[in-house]
């Protein structure tokens, strides 16, 4: 047991820390004027040329596609372990993973295909992912159904002859807004009359395929999310090659078990990020402000609170490390319980930090002084993204009373769920 | 000891229960929709249609201003505690309470001019005011200090012959938006050399006067709230007659002891219709959806959380009106601990029983498609607004300290902030 | 709606109030004096006579039975709503209300026995506990079955010719351990092929019928509780006339319906008047005690904890006067969801208060210098007896649901249980 | 970055595992009845018999002193990193700990003087701790003062001619009780003019001096937690020659410094171990039991709180590990902050999984049918001693502050206090 960086991951840190001072904080202000700018201008649904211009410097300063694991086509690719600091680092900043291609859901789409993918699919849709040319959504969760049961997906993909034909209605497919859009990874059903986890099937659509529409944005609290956002999508008739299915009918379910963890570790690493920015913030500001006399600090519960925030910011790390030490070394099968356990604790624990941070901060806390606000609504999703807590605490507990029953767990699944 | 409602209030609380069903809850679709087309065609900052006819209907149905207290000019008033159950029903609905003339901020500035002005201050705004022609706002938070100080205020009101000279910058000036807002009631210092308390004053001044600057309008969670909103408000050289001022110089903080009370107190009793209505919202939906084949009602933690809010929300309701009771019959003064409880027992508390209706509704929850995000921006400023929890905690534990060292605990002052 | 105690109840906290400070403070440490030398010359177990000699003073003040609704045998008795505000009084003491005949399990015995039993019952064993001079237990949680299901009850009442023999083991028969328990209350099952809640009765048996064993007394944490305890009790084919049923066979069910209000109520609050005791002990220290320079009362959280304290006192003894006055008008029955929600929150807000005042008190705290530890123990039971917390709010939850249904909610029944 | 045993602890683990299984959990009962025998005799204050006879066991096993740090005295050394992991299964018997010599306050009375003392010292008092043939105790805290602040202390330590002279009051001093205690590790003031971190100074004082009264033991919960106990303890003129002082006159802060950290951190690991063995209980006893048709285990909030207690446990075990690894590779005064996090974190949440497997038992949760009634108390003891959470949450967040503020925080001393 060992508790400190490898050498190479703290080179990393330190070239990636060194390109957020030089490159992404001083940004903060000129991406949220050209979001602005485009607003007032009618089309906030375009690509942002921020990004765009930092993204060739992160791929000069080695800090491109980090995510990737160890594969054919990412030689040097890193280990969750590895990867989470850095992810930590980007989750300070919501739009930087984008700068250094590690946003999601492309991360989990490329892994998806990268795992699952035939080399023609990994050729069609991986590389230009990889090179950060085009984008990519997810589309699981349906606004018509509890969504946390994910065998409840009425999304149909029948056969008919060469093709799939594919009918259903999406949300929260994040990204589908973005015009660089070009590909979805949908789940869906092939076979009602299949066991329970085999009626589903994960399959490779084409954002321009006809008969697909996306309908509109979802709204998170008050704030758009541009020009990311998260839509609504319908498709009617949409027919796709046979070719597009991923690993097979019926192994939607399978698919879904592999891609889950990396997601939600990824999601984790950030909110870690961002609490440390909270803190950060809020400790800034108790220092600067007074009122009675003192500075804030000093004063009433913020001493408990900054106590408190440290504390649970620094056990939620050391598990979110733990389980991507254990998804490296055991696989994220058998670390599926640990992913459960990220997944329910660092959303909530972010959350409680940030809502102090506001506290601290007024009135500005709830506007857009600073970036307090538009962090809460962001993190709050994540508590019913890829299922909802309650679902997660569900499989955790049974998992544990299996073990002290001194039954196999292993009918346990990792709920798959998208959450809504 | 008594619980029950009088035969008035129930008589008015039917008559609320159905001009709501009739009238209000009808309308929510044509109000949001009105305000989107609004926003589209480039201008979201007038007034609503849809509110404007409603009035008249609120009037003849005798539903109008019933947030005034007996006066002369309000023969018919009724005490707090008779008006706070008829403010609860108006707070399941955000924008309902101006149908009926009782909105804020132009209940508590109507209650103090009625209370503090002249009779020609009354004639020029509390008249139009109450005939619902006109609406104002209340410009005491400052951006530059911290506001849970009041003393901290640096907004400058100097005497000029005939006239008062202002200067400052204010920001949560709800309603400076709306072109309709005629008037500020504004608390700026006439003397830096008197007592901590005695610096303040509190005076009129016409929104169309010549310095004034409406800057901007202050994002809540990323919504506008338009048309209300919440703007910063820049004062350059304003001149107004030195007939404009309250009561006189030096009794600011004399005038925001006798206002806070009854502005908080209506603020606590729509919270309690918000969480009403959320509890509602999250039972029904509990009860409509299945996972797992149970209705999600049945099952894990939610059980627990309904008998939680149901709990929470009947013991502060309670607490509510007893404060309610006080002032009725102690006074404002007296009731002061009670109210600072109520100011932070209520929004937390709502708070949570909407998170839990979030949870409950999936990515719904956190998106448009129920009231239930926007409800929770709204009620998380007013963890802020009048002064943060924190201060107000401070200052039931200091009266609490006080009882019990035997000390009489009257140099408790009842915080007098505005949160930012 | 009205929020003042009524003259007569102002009068009689007043007399109360003086008769604790004459009699019972003053008697603190003679108690437990008395207990410790019991207890040293081997056995506890014995009546205390700090106790019998105050007694009569309480009788003549006019402090006698005042929990007793007015009925025949109580002319001037008391309505719940006027009691409460008393018996918060006594429940500052813990050993006090007996001094006033008012403790628990009497009191709920003796409204059973008035309320249920016949002229013959009522001059036998009612008589006698309304002056003082026995006393009496109730019997009916079970060791070997999960008695927050009432249901589950295994005690056996065969009917024999003109007897009933009763076989089973009972246990927390709080009062059982005291010489001069003579009756039990027992609920137990006299048809098994009956309805779900038609199988149980309620019969008297005296505690020196043959076939009766007091096992053990069991401690709470490490408190034996003496002379009081709480008793496991062994009945091996007891008999007893039949004349001893409570209202019939079959209709235990129904008793305990009408028997679990008061008991309930009583017992919180008792909680209310511990929770304001454990508020002032942490007042008066934490102004007392200095550390790093200050008084320890205005460091750190101690705003936070005495605010919050005084808010959720307050809110649940208002909870708990309003179930009182929904009981008196209305009938236990319909005030069932109130008493359940009074059960579930007075215990934890106790729990929390004296948690926080241990922590003031340091070392002092947990130990017998104070007596925050013993009350703390005390109430921690009061979240498991007549049912755990569980168990209600499911029971509340349910109620509520089926409100937004529209279903009525008469099957939701108030949990009869007792704990363990 | 590595969480995986090293072989050796691995080894350790599976060696310690087998002697629980084999002795410790056998012996329970039997340990439980010797005290009750020897209480019921007439003084439960002698060692036990249990113990005693286990002892050997442990010795020819390899698992003695497992708590000490290589030094010359024990080559055979584990670290803190190796120790935290056997501690943690120690733990889950309280009274285990003895039957391998690793019991507090032995353990950090030994390591105090392993690093400080003479080797006439260590050959006086460490030689026969290490075999186990004498006990020791710690005296710090002082009922008349907070001793939240180490400052505040009063014993004074009087140089005269070859002896210091001893005059003070000291509580919780655990295990003075015990006929085996020889000596104590006592804390006072030799100079009342030096700096407020210079004036106090340690001492060895044999318990056995003229001047010394144990003057009664102090209970917990109502626990006597005999044989071992907490006394209060007087010394009154008390002689020691000189040669008794550790390290020096004015070093008592210092030494108190390097101490606290092994101390506390045994204690958390300690408490891991009763966390899982409630949850355990909890899980065992809610498969086993039945209401409503159905295991407890399936319904209401009990997954809910597996998972939490699951969640919980984990995040502060790796805190845990990460302190432990921190004083092994940077030191106790670098690794304070972790120190001091662990021992907030910890017994609060040892007690919430205690306090909700409580309430999974019922009646018997409170009592002595399942250990977790003691448990608890013992656990509740921890949030005071070693200084309350309060004041270590408050170092935490100054040392928080002080990293924002690019302050260094070398001046922010770990809490030396003991609580009370």
């Amino acid at each position: 047991m060992e508790f400190d960086y490898s050498p190479r991951v703290r080179e990393l840190q330190a070239r990636l820390l060194r390109f957020m001072d030089d490159h992404i904080y001083p940004s903060e202000k000129a991406y949220e004027h050209e979001i602005a700018t485009n607003r007032r201008n009618g089309n906030v649904w375009v690509p942002v040329k921020v990004i765009e211009e930092l993204k060739p410097k992160a791929r000069d300063a080695g800090l491109w596609n980090l995510f990737l694991p160890r594969s054919p086509r990412a030689p040097q690719g890193l280990s969750n372990l590895e990867y989470a600091p850095l992810c930590e680092i980007m989750g300070r900043v919501p739009w930087s993973p984008e700068v250094f291609n590690c946003s999601a859901p492309d991360t989990g789409n490329m892994e998806t295909i990268e795992r699952y993918g035939t080399e023609a699919q990994k050729d069609e849709w991986l590389e230009p992912l990889l090179a950060g040319k085009i984008r990519s959504a997810f589309l699981m969760t349906e606004p018509a159904v509890a969504s946390s049961d994910a065998t409840n997906i009425e999304c149909s993909i029948r056969r008919d002859g060469r093709h799939y034909v594919i009918n259903g209605r999406k949300w929260w497919s994040s990204g589908a807004n973005d015009p660089r859009c070009k590909v979805y990874v949908l789940m869906g059903k092939t076979n009602l009359e299949a066991g329970r986890h085999e009626q589903q099937s994960m399959i490779l659509v084409p954002s321009d395929a006809p008969g697909i529409t996306v309908m509109r944005h979802l709204p998170v609290f008050g704030y758009d999310d541009a020009p990311h956002g998260h839509a609504e999508v319908d498709l009617k008739d949409v027919r796709v090659p046979v070719e597009s299915i991923l690993l097979g009918e019926g192994r939607g379910f399978e698919i879904a078990q592999g891609r889950l963890g990396p997601g939600r570790i990824h999601h984790c690493m950030r909110s870690i990020g961002v609490a440390e920015r909270a803190l950060e913030l809020m400790c800034k500001r108790l220092q600067s402000r007074v009122a009675f006399g003192k500075p804030i600090s000093s004063q009433s519960v913020w001493h408990e609170r900054i106590a408190e925030a440290r504390c649970t910011i620094d056990q939620a790390r050391l598990m979110v490390l733990k389980a991507a030490y254990m998804m490296d070394t055991v696989g994220n099968k058998v670390a599926r319980k640990e992913i459960a356990m990220i997944k329910v604790i660092v959303p909530s624990m972010t959350l409680q930090v940030i809502d102090w941070a506001i506290q601290a901060h007024g009135g500005g806390g709830v506007s857009d002084e600073f970036p307090l606000a538009k962090l809460w609504a962001g993190q709050r999703t994540l508590r019913l993204a890829d299922g909802p807590d309650e679902v997660h605490r569900n499989a955790i507990a049974k998992m544990e009373l299996a073990m002290h029953a001194g039954r196999p767990d292993a009918n346990v699944a990792m709920p798959i769920t998208r959450g809504s």
